[in-house]
């Protein structure tokens, strides 16, 4: 005595990276922080909210039912409301057979979608297929039940097709094939490169896992995270996996946290069988359902104008924001960092020279927190990969949660940082 | 191919009985359910949530956090008023280095705390104590995490501490003593029998545990499910093995949802280290958050007397539902049936002789779906035990969500079924 009675997945389970950047925040007011993934506060739909709710408390139809337990797949009105939503901006048939209600589960956020896929799908030792890098929540799922991560390169839009083959035949040649369940990928406005996948690329890496499925001998899912899609202002929407014919293949986690109200946390997911009653089934075990007055709130939202309206606003709301954010990258960034200016999302990828760190314990990261300005290391959003050192001159910026001022000072700050560091 | 590409977790986890009970509800509308753990739909504090919504949502200070992202451990002023709501229930003073914010996660319902508890401390192979019988979704993570379970006896104020002490032995016997991480017991108006554990229990259980620790070379928790504690209507409260002097080794689970509102699903858990961050860390990977918009309505609520007067508004109300249901069994039910009269909570717990089975696919269970009267088989409610039988003649009676004319009636047809199967 006494050692701990913490299982494996507790031991493994690390401080994920996001509340130690939360904490700083929160713990020191006079910092900008670039860092959090946080929506802009503004424009929070609290009257929209307060309409809605009042109206959904007030009527006898759903006052009561918001208030009482509901099912473990989630209410019936905004599931078909989600699949129909869905299927606008997919450009589906009214006949759809895949944007439907009964694939569709409500979740509490699409992070919990993503958990409970992950413990549907994979065993210990098992390995996901990731963006190189990605979202950096995600690795700390992994991490925590002992998966294994290949990275996949990017490119502009999307995957690296002929990277993911070889990396494929690689897990062949190894016999690791059986242990590949999944490819992950953010595939709008990533987080945190702030790409978005073009259809052909989703439809080529369909089209390769299904080949290699031959040799894993049971499917292999593409789980399409399109958390920030509907936060696009610019270009044109990119129809999803689902609407490729490989939609038995494609689990789709959707959220409204992002484009409605992250405090809602109200996610959803689109899921084939066998998957989905899986996944149905545990969810009733970690809650047998997502709270019903939060279902009620954006079935509401969804049902009427507001929800679109809403979006609207919120588009040109981080146009405007990412706008002032490449202005002042523009303006105060050395000429050797490099970066694409963003089309939607939160955020910006800046890359630096490879020979500059700028990891938690760079010079870089220690004085931009001296002049009170906080990013996200790049390297935090790369997996652990044997195949290749992990990258560390890079930086996520989010102009997601800073206001309008704080962006332009917190870029003016980095700029100096960045200017004394050469 | 194809195989499919499932978990084990996944294959070992079964339809909760929970869903099929709920469906078959939902499916068959004539049908009275003493069955489902739903709460009383009129008393719904739909008014309340109203006006507190209104005003969350109204006021700059609270309308924007409701709907932004926080913390992952839950809103500060929610944890503070919750731990003092513990601290009063358990006459704790102000200087309890125990029921304080600090301790205090925020769950989406206490459902979520019970599961990411046993993620924390079980892997598979550990053994979790349970009541015989328990809390059936309890029993479904156990299965989901295939973790096993021994069943401990109850007596009417709770666990058979001398059977306790024989189960602990026959275990240090056995060398599976390491494998106990866990002493699982819903400590008032249990689900499903309605006893409530006494504190003298709960201090005799801890102490035996802490005897045993030495044994199994780690600390085991008391897991202590506290969810129907203030759906008391008669007798005392008890205090929680908080107060004991082992808090270090009690894990509370409380929750909003039964005495306030289960559609709005906030549930809550007072932890010690190194349990505490091993949850949190794990929630951070859930959904890093349970939604601000639920926690601010709570912490509302609590802070003024919406709160403390709807819990009595409750009381009065399950009190006279449960006077409903006593007077209809005492008058339809044949005399060879037992069962205690209900202090608090939702249930009845009925026992028939041995003989006469109750379980899904009995005489009994299919003449009371003929007659149109849905309860709870008592064997769904006992883990597999390789010690014991499963006893299968018993019935959980739920006397929360009926309402009062649905009680007599489901009763009399019961009882009608129970005659005729004598």
């Amino acid at each position: 005595m006494k050692s701990s009675a913490l299982s494996q997945l507790a031991r493994r389970t690390g401080e994920p990276p996001i509340s130690w950047l939360m904490k700083m925040t929160l713990d020191r007011p006079e910092l900008i922080s670039l860092a959090a993934g946080f929506t802009d506060n503004e424009s929070l739909p609290v009257r929209d909210a307060r309409d809605l709710l009042d109206a959904v408390l007030g009527s006898p139809k759903t006052g009561g039912p918001a208030l009482q337990y509901g099912s473990t797949p989630g209410d019936a009105t905004l599931r078909r409301l989600t699949a129909g939503h869905l299927a606008a901006l997919d450009g589906a048939s009214k006949a759809s057979s895949v944007h439907i209600a009964d694939r569709t589960l409500i979740t509490h956020g699409s992070q919990q979608l993503l958990y409970m896929t992950t413990e549907a799908l994979c065993d210990p030792g098992d390995i996901v297929l990731v963006e190189d890098p990605t979202y950096f929540v995600y690795l700390g799922i992994l991490q925590s039940h002992a998966l294994r991560a290949r990275g996949v390169r990017l490119t502009a839009d999307g995957l690296d097709l002929a990277y993911l083959e070889a990396v494929l035949e690689s897990l062949k040649r190894s016999g690791d094939l059986p242990r590949v369940k999944i490819l992950y990928l953010v595939t709008y406005h990533q987080n945190p490169t702030g790409l978005t996948t073009s259809f052909a690329k989703k439809l080529g890496a369909l089209e390769l896992l299904r080949r290699y499925e031959r040799f894993a001998g049971h499917p292999i899912y593409l789980l399409e995270d399109a958390a920030y899609r509907e936060l696009r202002f610019a270009g044109d929407d990119v129809k999803s996996a689902l609407a490729t014919k490989f939609s038995e293949r494609v689990i789709y986690a959707g959220t409204y946290s992002k484009p409605f109200a992250t405090g809602a946390r109200v996610g959803f997911g689109l899921l084939p069988e066998p998957v989905l009653t899986a996944v149905r089934r545990i969810k009733g075990n970690h809650d047998f359902g997502t709270a019903n007055l939060l279902q009620q709130l954006l079935a509401s939202a969804l049902g009427t104008s507001r929800y679109e309206t809403h979006v609207g606003e919120l588009r040109e709301r981080y146009a405007r924001k990412a706008a002032v954010m490449v202005r002042a990258i523009c303006e105060h960034f050395p000429p050797n960092i490099a970066w694409d200016e963003p089309r939607g999302g939160l955020y910006v990828w800046a890359r630096l020279p490879r020979k500059i760190k700028s990891g938690a314990k760079s010079k870089l990261f220690q004085a931009a927190l001296a002049h009170d300005v906080l990013y996200v290391p790049g390297e935090l959003c790369y997996a652990s990969d044997p195949t290749r050192a992990r990258p560390n001159h890079e930086m996520r910026l989010s102009f997601g949660g800073a206001s309008l001022a704080d962006i332009s000072h917190g870029i003016e700050r980095l700029g100096q940082v960045l200017r004394s560091i050469h």
